[in-house]
């Protein structure tokens, strides 16, 4: 049994997220599994790094899936390309000792999260991006941004109410950049609960409108109650930049 | 009567092109003038600064349109962002002078030809590539590109045999840089001809790849002859970066 480690792109533009659910095979995870099973005349499981959201992109994601195999890596890497549609790419392909898990070994995970901040339209990036024309104010969004950062309680930033498990993470950095008429959010934590990034950006965007204090922030962070944080921005703007192990 | 020019982006892959033709209106020129005749309630006739391919791109295409109206520019602007598809944008509009025209006051256009040149796959960006992935040897490329610029007259170079106009033109660059993956191909010009740019850029791969040495362009030149050069690269690669007046 080999373990083989891909890292994968996505425009999830027309993709039900990257977990295989029930019956629909609209996933990332399902097309990779249909295509390796074609290929590998066997059943194999691919292993995400973690979810992402309908809609949301990767640049870098990562998965791992076990097989017994005489296909060289290179050959599993260019019939994966050949037949996957051309919105999924495997940009690397490695073989992993047996013990390598993709979600339980992560060490750090980076998202994006880009905001087309003009009323101009970009028209080649459009489908990675928010639109979002109003004015932000970037120096307070980075100094909300910076009450973040380090290791807290984000039950408030989480969507799931009912979960059982700790939802202390830890953020290294949240850097908010301004590139032309992009704003973009890079955010760099050791795990993300279900919608977290985009609560984030969502009560990020609620300061820089004008709308929240910076500060309001660790009122936020005390409450640990979803409905004290701001709204959940659209997956779209959304992309898993790379993950760390 | 006003005249207006619009500077406009488009992703071209599913456009038969910039110019309407017939009975199709599947072209950037025919969804324009649908939109403005719409909402000006006259028919007007949108001017481009020349064609673009069925397939091709344009980040800076310019057009002109005369039209009676009281409505203000930035009106037009926002309606005819509202209404075209997403992947059309105007990203600018002038009043201009009653006598400019978009075509006939041209003095520069620069077109980028961008090739990925991998055959590990990018997703984000690959309806805006040709995807050639062998080993292409840029001085080489670079050495027969410097013998196109100038005052030339590229017939040669030209997918319309049966023109009677002149073919001189003058390049004043064309630039090739390696970008990561992409090997990307700058052209500065005072017009190009039918195809010419897709035409070089076919000839100068041929360079890349070893099938014909830097200085064959000058016997091309000479020929004046289509069959002299190489291949026409496909539409796809080719964007309209900008158009100087």
């Amino acid at each position: 049994m080999k373990n083989y480690k891909l890292t994968i792109q996505y425009e999830g533009t027309k993709y039900s997220g990257w977990q295989t659910q029930g019956n629909t095979d609209n996933t990332i995870q399902g097309k990779l599994e249909a295509i390796l099973k074609k290929m590998l005349g066997q059943t194999v499981e691919v292993h995400g790094s973690g979810r992402t959201d309908a809609g949301a992109h990767a640049r870098g994601q990562v998965a791992n899936f076990k097989a017994n195999t005489t296909q060289t890596k290179e050959e599993i890497l260019e019939y994966l390309n050949l037949y996957l549609p051309q919105d999924i790419g495997i940009v690397e392909i490695e073989e992993m000792p047996n013990q390598f898990h993709s979600r339980l070994n992560v060490k750090n995970k980076t998202y994006i999260y880009r905001i087309w901040n003009s009323a101009i339209p970009n028209v080649f990036e459009r489908r990675e991006m928010y639109v979002f024309p109003k004015k932000l104010n970037l120096e307070k969004m980075q100094e909300a941004a910076d009450y973040l950062t380090g290791e807290h309680d984000f039950k408030s930033f989480c969507a799931n109410k009912r979960t059982k498990k700790s939802t202390v993470r830890m953020i290294d950095q949240i850097e908010i950049q301004k590139l032309g008429n992009e704003v973009r959010f890079t955010l760099m934590g050791n795990g993300f609960l279900y919608n977290m990034v985009r609560i984030i950006v969502g009560t990020l965007i609620e300061v820089g409108e004008g709308k929240r204090k910076p500060d309001d922030i660790l009122a936020i962070l005390e409450y640990k109650d979803r409905e004290a944080a701001g709204g959940t921005m659209p997956a779209q703007g959304l992309t898993l930049l790379k993950v760390e192990y």
